[in-house]
């Protein structure tokens, strides 16, 4: 029927996430600067989501590199619980709640990270589930395992007891005043071809059932085309690539992606081109093969990343210590066409590929926009034809482009000289 | 860019084929016979492709068992034709121009089925290829082949006299009249993971260039959701799913299917859930497990496929014997509101499925259509929450059975006793 | 280099095993029950180890389904101990000592299962590993598994504390005077094609530096054959195939295997086409789709299985109850013949195989055994052509029936009616 | 039974075939020329096959690259015949009969490579089929194809005129008077894993029929294990590799391939190493990413090589143009000791292996052959202990190094420093 869930998310979700910078090390006082940054300096924008992401309950965690078995914070019913050191207002069994109230106090929303399943320590120690007389030992996958952190057991979903978890769970982050989950380890399953559906499944049940607005997104990638239809159904973001960092070809590689997922996309469920790894990054993290950094994209790269994010309508979490933000980074998060065609562009899609030339299409109410994009290591010149516009669609005479904001004669054809990975945005009125 | 060939097919394709009733052996007389039959009784409910499908070049067909190795009717360049003592209009080197002209002539269109390829008896007789120099065993790939047909080779698409020879091909077939060409052995190779594209692209390359419209569908399925995109730009149908026949595990199966691929259906670009298997069948063919008989679906089946093939907006091929069709078969395939959602739905989709209940939705301009589909093998009571329908939709208080004609209150929630296999259309006015 | 652990196998090693009877859940008073019986009534024929098969360590276990994450006996250094309640003479950290000893009293050899790696609770409890400062989580190989069982992690092999680990293990098995053992979850994953060859080669090591002869076992199967080599070099017997167990499917399916393998067989080293499913048999295990029973084989099938584990040279570890073997079953398992050729075979291999009708040869000093194998659900007629014998080969005239004890003339062709599933060995003097 | 073909080749076969050097493109005159010095030089050393290998049927083939779907060669009953421009004395349909005569009459053998199947010319030119009504369109199979070359059709195993095909293309080798046959795209299909055993067996049945002994090759590789025991039962000799060249890491990769494969090497079976490209070779040939030239292995890998072959026992097929060989080559593939471990090494297998150092052993009714592999790319010193050799074997106490003719002590243990890439074999009087 009608998806309820998608009303939670009518515009891709824009946040920030604590992943490119700390790994799984972030701390309480991090997350509420860079929320004060957010407030002042992003919200206005659309930024709202602020969201602190793996191990949050692991209070050894160093870098990006998971200690292995580690002792985890828990509660008594096998339910993670913040790390103190780390998270020191989470004192006294309140969890998140304070963090949570600080943020949404100063107008933005909360998000935390976890992974599938549940603690394998709570399976080991034979833990209570909170309102079933089983236990952890009886609802763990016995061999339902993450290829790549060794916290967590799969669920059962053949037995109540395993929804059951998944409700105390989620019951508990309601109470905490989660406003965003983003579950790892689900949407594709990096041993087997596709997702762990039958857990989104009862993910999906155990957030209805709390009555609460929480917006639900699934990772790592690639998902897989083959359950779009059942990811919409359950979820409103789900990654399409693994974990993206700064590197060129990783964005490259992002444009036959967007293609292949562009129907895909619309109010309540997004296709996630992952985080933005802008500004500063790498602080604790050694991810993507670098640490402590600015980006290591170039300018026109950067640029090129947030158009194709913007054109396709993909989720804009952006991953950079906000508070060390320069003006490039923070003028490119918030310039005014990129964030309008993101929040209402309609027909978004590819128009055209001829090898490395690549033409994207958006219409907004007031403009169409369209995106060249010179994907190739040298210097090309892209033309536009006019008569590539939908036969419905006619532009009125002007055209600027972005970033430039240089107003063109609209003759046939439109012709760019384009560095390489850079790119060109259109902005024609209607 | 714009897609041109995507206005050739700006509703789902329609018409009838000689492949469920003929296998590969249909002769001139039955098509001239089932043209003029359609043309008094089905043109006025839309359908207007005839097409001649597999190995109309091969005299000595008798079943759709193919023989190894015939010999084939061929011209000097490589290019098969029509063989003379099944398609004696054909003489004198006129091709299926004459019979093209007398279909013209009906007010319907023409069609004809290819093998992807180059015949191999051309390659080892090395003929010509018009247009270059270069002859067929220079454009033919040594080792592809069509794994359930021995005719053809692949061509090359890395040289140029590759795309010579498809050109030469097409042209031949726009100097005939062809309205419709459905290509196989093309969308899903059967021996790996996806289709042949190079040959997908070099085939709408050499319909462009011939100046004449031209539907291009391609088989067998199933095509892959990850070539989605790809299919979309370069053909305006293709199969879903290997050949559909007259069982029920079949028609079950393509829900999930329809399911899947209901995003990529579209003005000029349609997934194709194949032919419909009713009347009467198998007069020459065995394939299916069957032969000569009337389809072996149910009435109930008969109208459960005929409304998903109209919500989701498939292709409608008719397969049976036009002259042998009974009241049923007619006016299932000529109902007003079949028709009306098939050829002007819009939103269609699956609105839910819990295990064999099923409800789909589509809206026209007047109406909204709401299927509701048992798939169990024993009775079920399916229910419709109006509440289900989008926010913005207003049914405007009448409701109808489609089929009955029955008129019901617009009570909450509608409810109906459904038979195995059986479905429930209903109109509401908006 | 020459392989000093050949020396301990020099023929197929014989005994008996727990597993077909009790499961994972044989007491000690069981072992010593059947021990005694062994020492009465098979010792002589040459039946000496005595084989505790899985999770003496699991103090709750009930049958041979494993329960999920059960607590474990285990001492302070994260290794596996009997569980008391079932193994009492363990007390007062003697391990199997006491039990060994009683087994080594009765002139027999005493024998042990274990599985790969290192206990998930030592893990999660993070216990030391002897004779080095790491600890369980340190060697612990974070996403190894078994994919049927719950009780360890894979040891890793790239840091020195994971040999530690397993030299640690065997110098404690070695303390306990255990002769034998069978390691499981290692010849075949399961989840990759081969086995886990890096954990084989530790255990190599860590038997060889404990000082003391120990045979070892390696399963489940199928091993695979590209493996051969190195199997050979590690190891003295390892599995062709998966469980076997008592239905006739299972049986004729080892010819193919035992064929593929039987140059591999050898002094020391024995591919193994698993326990004597006969007699007796589970008890408490009810694996095999059966609970406790008589083997549910047929007498001739029985003599089938005896003859080709004889031909073969398989190792005979017997999975029933002893004290309940019936005189046909003790006197199969102890037929002078059919040990003869086991224990001094030479040559041996499949002579022929036309659909199910397989002939198998071997020689002794004094004799040629010949078996004849209807693996057909109908009674044949086999014949064997004494020219099908080795041309250096000649016997010298008296030709017995084994089992009928029936002397027939050396006359050309041989040639007997054989039942369904049945077999002729015949032995031949030279 | 006892295998009857394996008497044709008591020892690994030698001798000569023209790949190598000639690619698909040999003369009579050339095989003439180089049977004479074969005669002359190499034959009393054991050499003995002259072999010419594919397409001497292609009457137009300029290298080993082959020309596709090229014009063959053919007599009346699909046979492919000899073409008259490369090998004239098969003039007036003798076939190679006139050659092969030639070649016996130097106290030779003659032997033939072909490819699995039928000409697919034939197929679609429909020819006969000598001694059965049905023809070449009937017995080919519709889809079974050799990736890399174009000039064959399958043939079907499960009607009869199938096996008539292959016995009256065995009968024409036979009148010809071949001994050697040699067929390729059999052993590994290089589409679907494994060999195709349904022809290997009609093939094994077509020679038998014939009553001619020859000698059955089976290529390419590699071979798989699994079908050793086939393998064995139907064919002399069976490539444990693709095509072998003169480049390092092919031969470092055949040391384990060579270790897996030992115990399958035998009197009448032997698993094959490949060609020796030694000496000149490339002359008309492209293949292993070169053309004409002296092999590109240095000095010390030509006798790595021919020491693991000799060890190993795999067949001596030399592939350099016999006339151009210098002293160096000449003496090596003559060199007395590597013939006598070749032709009479026993219990031959790999002794052990540490990286890069491999000692294999093998003994002859005088000898203890022990040969030291330094693998590695910098030189190393390697220890030999005598207690590594099998209890029941004692050196008598003369040592001497082979190639240096160098006496040795026989003090312990045995120590070499060895170049990279190089080898010393030890002869041990016993």
């Amino acid at each position: 029927m009608k998806i309820p869930h998608h009303t939670l998310a009518p515009t891709p979700p824009m946040g920030w996430n604590s992943w490119d910078c700390y790994g799984a090390t972030v701390t309480e006082e991090e997350v509420r600067g860079n929320a004060k940054y957010i407030a002042e300096h992003m919200k206005e924008a659309g930024y709202e989501y602020v969201v602190v992401d793996i191990q949050w309950y692991e209070s050894g965690a160093v870098s990006s590199v998971y200690r292995p078995f580690a002792d985890l914070t828990m509660d008594q019913y096998s339910r993670l619980t913040p790390a103190l050191n780390r998270f020191p207002s989470a004192k006294d069994n309140q969890g998140f709640k304070p963090l949570a109230d600080e943020i949404h106090a100063l107008g933005l929303k909360f998000g935390i990270h976890i992974m599938r399943g549940i603690p394998r320590q709570a399976v080991h120690q034979n833990m209570p589930i909170k309102g079933t007389p089983l236990t952890a030992r009886d609802i763990a996958k016995t061999n339902s395992i993450c290829p790549w952190n060794t916290d967590m057991y799969g669920v059962r979903s053949d037995i109540d007891a395993g929804q059951c978890y998944y409700n105390s769970l989620f019951d508990l982050y309601a109470s905490w005043g989660v406003d965003f989950i983003k579950v790892d380890d689900i949407a594709d399953s990096k041993l087997y071809h596709g997702s762990h559906m039958d857990e989104i499944k009862m993910i999906r049940q155990a957030i209805d059932q709390t009555g609460r607005d929480m917006v639900l997104s699934l990772s790592p990638g690639p998902s897989h085309l083959d359950e779009a239809a059942d990811l919409e159904d359950h979820a409103n973001m789900w990654r399409m690539t693994d974990d993206f960092w700064d590197v060129w070809p990783l964005l490259k590689d992002m444009f036959t992606r967007c293609h292949k997922w562009s129907k895909n996309v619309g109010p309540g469920h997004w296709p996630d081109a992952d985080m933005l790894p802008l500004g500063r990054i790498g602080i604790r993290s050694v991810d993507g093969g670098a640490s402590d950094r600015y980006t290591r994209f170039t300018e026109d790269e950067q640029i090129t990343l947030m158009t194709l994010w913007s054109m396709f309508r993909s989720p804009f979490m952006f991953g950079g210590e906000c508070r060390d933000n320069d003006t490039f980074t923070l003028d490119l998060l918030t310039n005014k066409d990129l964030l309008n065609v993101h929040r209402t562009g309609k027909n978004q899609r590819q128009l055209s590929r001829h090898d490395d030339e690549v033409i994207w299409y958006s219409e907004t109410e007031d403009y169409l926009y369209v995106a060249l994009f010179n994907l190739n290591d040298t210097s090309r010149t892209l033309t536009f034809d006019l008569n590539a516009l939908p036969d419905d669609i006619k532009p009125a005479g002007d055209c600027y482009v972005v970033f430039t904001d240089e107003k063109k004669t609209l003759n046939q054809p439109l012709s760019f000289d384009i560095r390489p990975h850079a790119s060109i945005l259109l902005k024609l009125s209607r």
